[in-house]
C-alpha cells in the first residue's frame, strides 16, 4: 500500500464553486507526521457544511479548498505512533481533524474534543499549528488525518451507509443520546432532511417509546412513517397542533435553523423539565426571540449540540451495524461531484448524497 | 382558636396603590371548605411580585387585591379533611394556593403542581373555580388556603426568617437543587437582590464547592463574600472577566431579568453541557436574542424555573433549620406596609423586607 506525495480532488477556488464550478486537480496534504493515517477514499457524503464552506457562507474560506467530511476508505499508510488502526483497515473520518489532546485540557480529558478551546482544526479548510499545512476534505482520492479522529468501520455496515453518519448521523445521534433517548422516552425531531431522517432512525434504534417527526408541510409524512416515526405533525397544515400535542415530548431535537421557526410553540410540546436542542444555525446565527415565560412556564431548556467525539461515533456505527440501520441515501459517482452539490443545494437529496470513487 | 368571618388587610384598589396608597380594610375570604386552613398571620415577606400585581404590571389585577405570598402564622382553623396540620401549628404559605390535584394530572402526580395546566390559583389575585371566591394574600390579619399548599415551619427556624423563603427562597432553591447543586459543583448566581442573596446562602448550604456571585457593579462585593460567596465578578468594572472565568461554572442561576444583560457572555462562563437558568422575566418577557452558536459552541442550555412544590419548600425549610441559615432581612411593622412597599420599590431592601403583625 502507501500513498502518493500529492493527492487529487475537487478544488473549490471561489464562492462560485458551489454552483457546479469545482475543478479537479492536485493539492498538497498536510506534512506527514507519525500520528497520521492516510486513507484511500472510497466514499464521501455530501454535507450542508460543504456548501456553506464552498460559498464562504460561514466566514471567509481559504481557497483553494477541498470539502467533504464524511469520509470512508482504506487505511493505506499508518503512522508509527498509531496503535488502533492497521494498514488495510476500513476506516472513516468525520468533521474534526484535530484538538489539543493534552491531559490538562478539560474537554479533551473529558472525551469531548469537539469542544477543545485550545486547538480546533476541521477536516477541511483548517490550518494546522506548527506550519504542517492545511486540511483538505474527502471529495478527493486520499485524506490525511490525525489517527485520533480516524475510526474503524464495523463489519456489517456498508461503506456508503457509514459515510453520511460520520457528520450527519453523529450530529443528531449525540444529542439524542446525551438527552437520554431510550425506552420510556418520547422524542420529537423537527425537520426531515438529511440529519432529521437520521434522527428518526437512531431514536427508534435507541429504543424510544415514541418518535414524532415534525415538519411544516405534510408532504414528508409517508417517508417519516416508513423511516419508523410513530407520528407526524405538519405544523403548517394542522389546526390545534400545539394544544393537541402539548407537553407530550420529553425532548425535541431541531435540525431546522430558520429564524422564523415557531420556537415558542415547539417549547409548548415539551414536558416539564424537558429540553429543546438546536443543531443548526441560521445564517446570522440568531434564534427567534425567546420569552422568559416560555422557559419558566414549564422549566424547559433550550440548548445546542455540535457533532460528537470519536468514541461516540464508534458507538453509533456499532449500533447501526447491530440494528442493521439503512439510511436513505443516493450514491453519486465522485466524478459527478459538481452536479451532486448543485442537486444538494436545491434540496433534492432524499435524504443524503454519497460520492462513490 | 378560630377565625372571624371577615378578614382585614391592606387593600390595593388601583395601580397607584403601589406608591404607598394601599388602604386598610375588610375583605371576604374564599368560602370555607373542609380542605382549608385558616392562618392567623404573624409575618409576611414583601416580594417583587407583590409590586407587579399592585401596579397591574403583569396583566390586569382584580382590584381590590391584598398581596403577599410569603405568609407565616398559626393555624387557627383546620378543615376536617386535613391530616398533616393541627390547630396551633406554626405554618406557612408560598405563592401557590391551588392546583387540580387529580391523580390523572401528570404534573400534580409528579409532585410539581406549580406546572399544573388545569387549575392554577395564586395565593393572591386568583379566582377559585366553583364560585368559592377569590384569593387574598398576607398583608392581612388572616389567610385561608387549601391545606395542600400549607407547610409546617420546622422548629429552630424563626418565623421572620422562614417567611421570605416561601417565595423568594424557593424560587432559587428549586433550580439550584434541580441542577445538581452540591459537592463538586461550581455555581454562579447573577444578581444580588432578595432572591440572589438566598442563592448564595442556599448554594453554600447545599455544599457547592464554589459559589460565584455575579453583578454589574462592585458595590455588593463585601456583602456577597459575607454571605458566603467564594468569588465575586463585577461585570461592568472588571476587564477580561469573560476570558478569565471562561467555562469555570457548572451552571448559573440568573435572578436578573433585564433584556440588556450580557447573556452571550454569561453563557461563555459555563462548562460544556452546563445550564443557564433564568428565574426572572423582563417586563415584555423577552430575553436578549440568543445566538445558536452560543448554545452549540459549548452544548449549553438556557432554561427557566418557577417557584417550587410544597415538598421542596419543606425540604428547603428543613435545610435552613439544620444549617441555621440566617437570611439578611429587615422586619417592618404590618401597619407600615405602605412605606415598606415604597422602600422595596426603590431597591432599599437589604435584602428582603418582612412585615410583622
Amino acid at each position: 500500500m502507501g500513498s502518493p506525495e500529492k493527492f487529487e480532488g475537487w478544488l473549490g477556488k471561489t464562492p462560485d464553486s458551489v454552483k457546479g464550478n469545482m475543478t479537479w486537480g492536485e493539492f498538497e496534504p498536510k506534512k506527514w507526521e507519525e500520528d497520521d493515517v492516510d486513507i484511500k477514499i472510497s466514499h464521501c457524503g455530501i454535507c450542508g457544511s460543504d456548501l456553506h464552506t464552498l460559498r464562504s457562507g460561514w466566514g471567509q474560506t481559504h481557497y483553494p479548498c477541498v470539502v467533504g467530511h464524511e469520509i470512508v476508505g482504506t487505511a493505506v499508510r499508518v503512522g508509527k505512533n498509531v496503535t488502533h488502526i492497521q494498514e488495510g483497515d476500513r476506516v472513516g473520518v468525520g468533521a474534526q481533524a484535530r484538538s489539543c489532546g493534552q491531559s490538562d485540557c478539560p474537554e479533551c480529558k473529558a472525551g469531548i474534543p469537539q469542544h477543545c478551546l485550545r486547538e480546533q482544526v476541521g477536516t477541511y479548510d483548517g490550518v494546522y499549528p506548527n506550519d504542517v499545512g492545511r486540511s483538505f476534505g474527502g471529495y478527493a482520492t486520499y485524506n490525511r488525518t490525525n489517527a485520533r479522529f480516524v475510526i474503524k468501520i464495523p463489519e456489517g455496515l456498508d461503506s456508503k451507509d457509514a459515510a453520511p453518519m460520520l457528520c450527519g448521523g453523529i450530529t443528531i445521534y449525540s444529542p439524542l443520546r446525551q438527552n437520554g433517548c431510550g425506552p420510556g422516552k418520547t422524542v420529537g425531531i423537527v425537520g426531515l432532511g438529511g440529519i432529521g431522517h437520521f434522527g428518526v432512525l437512531f431514536a427508534k434504534a435507541l429504543g424510544a417509546d415514541r418518535v414524532v417527526a415534525i415538519s411544516r408541510r405534510a408532504d414528508k409524512r409517508d417517508d417519516a412513517l416508513k423511516l419508523g416515526a410513530d407520528e407526524y405533525i405538519a405544523t403548517g397544515e394542522e389546526k390545534d397542533w400545539v394544544t393537541k400535542h402539548r407537553r407530550t415530548l420529553d425532548f425535541i431535537v431541531s435540525t431546522v435553523s430558520s429564524a422564523k421557526m415557531p420556537l415558542s410553540d415547539y417549547l409548548k410540546l415539551i414536558k416539564v423539565g424537558g429540553s429543546f436542542v438546536q443543531i443548526g444555525a441560521p445564517d446570522n446565527g440568531e434564534l427567534p426571540t425567546i420569552s422568559a415565560w416560555d422557559l419558566i412556564g414549564g422549566n424547559v431548556k433550550v440548548g445546542g449540540s455540535a457533532i460528537g467525539p470519536p468514541w461516540e461515533i464508534a458507538e453509533m456505527l456499532k449500533l447501526a451495524a447491530d440494528k442493521k440501520i439503512k439510511p436513505w441515501i443516493q450514491t453519486r459517482p465522485m466524478k459527478d461531484a459538481n452536479t451532486a452539490v448543485v442537486d444538494m443545494d436545491e434540496g433534492k437529496a432524499r435524504y443524503r448524497y454519497v460520492l462513490e470513487a
